[in-house]
Parts: structure tokens; sequence; C-alpha cells
């Protein structure tokens, strides 16, 4: 089972990439653009057809490595049932 | 209007952040894990309702800054309707 687990700075934290990458497509030309975020993705393959058991692992690979709990969120999504 | 835009690396193209991660998470007990793959997002606010419109704004900022062409393909998800 493919999953994709989004790790996003939580409300608040600083995000400089965003705000830098923000700032040069406005002097590209867009200059409308309101707001980037940066986030990071991992696509998992999990050896196991059970969504619930395939989001639990997913959820304890982010407590225990992807995600920094003091500064991030994350958002983990099935991308197939297979 | 909200748009996820995610690079992905093209096929074929070493990926040693996504490789070390899977080592690390075998180490860590998920031995059954079958693959991780590094990707990176940007959650872009434009300022029109168009989705139509949207997608080209956002398909023009990966073609002049997000994602390099050699290495990189991007896929474009629209996250809302306002």
């Amino acid at each position: 089972m493919l999953l994709e687990v989004t790790i996003r700075l939580k409300k608040g934290v600083a995000d400089p990439e965003g705000a830098n990458t923000l700032k040069t497509l406005r002097l590209l030309g867009f200059s409308t653009l309101q707001e980037v975020k940066s986030l990071k993705t991992w696509r998992i393959e999990v050896d196991t057809r059970d969504p619930g058991e395939a989001r639990r692992q997913a959820e304890e690979m982010c407590r225990r490595l992807l995600a920094n709990p003091v500064i991030q969120d994350y958002e983990i999504r099935t991308l197939d049932g297979g």
C-alpha cells in the first residue's frame, strides 16, 4: 500500500524557504501571489493491505523519525488500495 | 485558490534522501518497508477563482522556478474551490 506523508510547519513557525520563494515568484511576475508554504513529502510503500495498519505504521514513522514534534505537524494520505 | 505543487524526481534519478530514510526506518524496526521516496511540496495561494487559470499559473511557476526539468517532474493539485 502506497502512503503519502506530508510534513508541514506548525502555525506560527517561520517558513523562510516559503517566504523567499514567494518573493522570487513575485519578482518573476506573479505579482498577485498571496502565500507560498514549503512542505516535505514522503511516498512510502508499506507491506500491508490494511489501510488502518498502514496509517498506524506511518504515524509511528512520523513520531520516531520523519517529523519534529516541536515545530512540525504531519498529514497521512492513502494513495491506492492495492 | 489554494494549490498544492509536488516536485518529484524523474524515474531513474537517484534519490539518496529517500534511500537513507528507508535504511533508517528499517533500522528502527520497520523491517518490511519496501520503498521511500523523497518529494518537495509547495502550497501556493493564487489570486484567482478560475481553476484553469490557477493551474496555468502553477505550471509556469514550475517551469520558471520550482522544478528542474532535467531531473524533476511536477504534479499540481487543487485543494479547494474558493
